[in-house]
């Protein structure tokens, strides 16, 4: 294998049907979000086109593909993240399906088209640019800041991407949910399906899931709560089953 | 005790705080919708003005008199529900807490000025005028469809009453959710607190409760799923505790 790795980086199992991924601790590491709207997105199966935002090391690109045979554009900004995703499609064998692609998202309409996905899936950042302590990290910062781009943004360049009928997916936390449901409204992508993620099944929600279709009609589901740990403390065998593929720990 | 009834009415225990409701399979029974939302809205406790839309036979007033020394207006529509809210007031010697009006919201913000309330509850219909079956019986299709009211209307009429501050509470459909919402912050009542009801743990939500205050910062928190059936089909602790105020069946 040629694939080069920087000194910080390490290869890390996906787990989910043998994928490998690149991670490094000084600049992305892929989370449970990622894992959970990888696997909670609606996706065409044997063919289509899907567009991942916002992509980092390429992580969901990966997860999508293991559900999916479309083809899957991925857009990041920053440069380092953009290689690492590269290595990391290269690492899977994955060119033929899965492109990604550096720039900002802003600017995507005009590289990609409109209406030109069948679905758009998208970790942001979570965190408004004013609030929290911006991390030092500028690689952290960007992924977890609107610092290059707001949650207006994305939602408005997702809405333009998606054809008409096609879904939107994506996993925020839910401080920012009601600006969500209003965003997605506003740039006609009607919320369709949300779940909410609780550490446990007491606790508040501490993730939301959310999936619309562009130009669908009013009218939402609200699965099940995701519940991350049983009262133990370990794993409820849901989440094993996301990440593993079965409900044992492997 | 003078109260009359008539040929359908029966007598029911509220249950909490020995309180006692005059229900008619004819009319209107009090359903859970009602009782949650009695325990889920946030009520000042000593003090105060509560005003309760929709209120059928008065069983959301009977249940905050419980948690609040608030006084407590309560309006309806229908001169036979009004009758048997005014009934229930007095069987549970609440007159000097409880004022049931009869008459139509939309005329309410004439009726009983801007912002005076501290909290607005509603129960409201559940259903658009032109979907389901609208039931034969104009009792209950009044109080199930929209015909006299949109939910437009309610949460017009509901931001119109509550002070800025104060704190609006109401249980839905969750399929009218991202409506509800969009209706809340149109009308500058920022939703902070969402809980939804699932019958089980591993089925989508059959019920929202929202709370919203007039004129809030947008962060909303979504609070822990509250499940009403375990795994044996038996009411689990915490509705057995909403519903008895202890976790043993009575």
């Amino acid at each position: 294998m040629d694939i080069h790795l920087h000194p910080s980086e390490r290869v890390d199992d996906l787990i989910t049907n043998q994928r490998k991924i690149i991670q490094s601790h000084e600049v992305f590491s892929f989370s449970m979000d990622a894992v959970l709207l990888g696997h909670f997105a609606s996706l065409p199966i044997q063919k289509g086109r899907i567009m991942d935002l916002c992509t980092g090391n390429g992580v969901i690109p990966l997860l999508l593909s293991t559900r999916s045979k479309a083809v899957i554009d991925a857009l990041e900004i920053q440069e380092r993240l953009y290689d690492m995703a590269v290595r990391n499609v290269k690492l899977n064998h994955l060119q033929e399906q899965i492109h990604i692609h550096l720039g900002d998202l802003k600017e995507a309409p005009k590289q990609f088209g409109h209406g030109a996905y069948d679905v758009v899936t998208c970790n942001p950042p979570y965190m408004l640019p004013q609030t929290g302590e911006v991390n030092q990290n500028e690689h952290f910062a960007i992924a977890r800041h609107e610092i290059y781009c707001t949650l207006e943004d994305v939602i408005r360049v997702s809405a333009y991407l998606t054809k008409s009928g096609g879904k939107v997916a994506m996993v925020h936390r839910p401080s920012r949910f009601v600006d969500l449901i209003d965003l997605m409204r506003k740039h006609r992508i009607e919320p369709k399906r949300i779940r909410f993620v609780h550490s446990k099944a007491g606790a508040e929600a501490n993730m939301v899931l959310i999936e619309g279709i562009r130009d669908g009609k009013p009218d939402v589901k609200l699965l099940p709560p995701l519940i991350v740990y049983d009262e133990k403390g370990s794993y409820t065998p849901e989440l094993l089953k996301i990440y593993f593929g079965t409900e044992e720990r492997v």
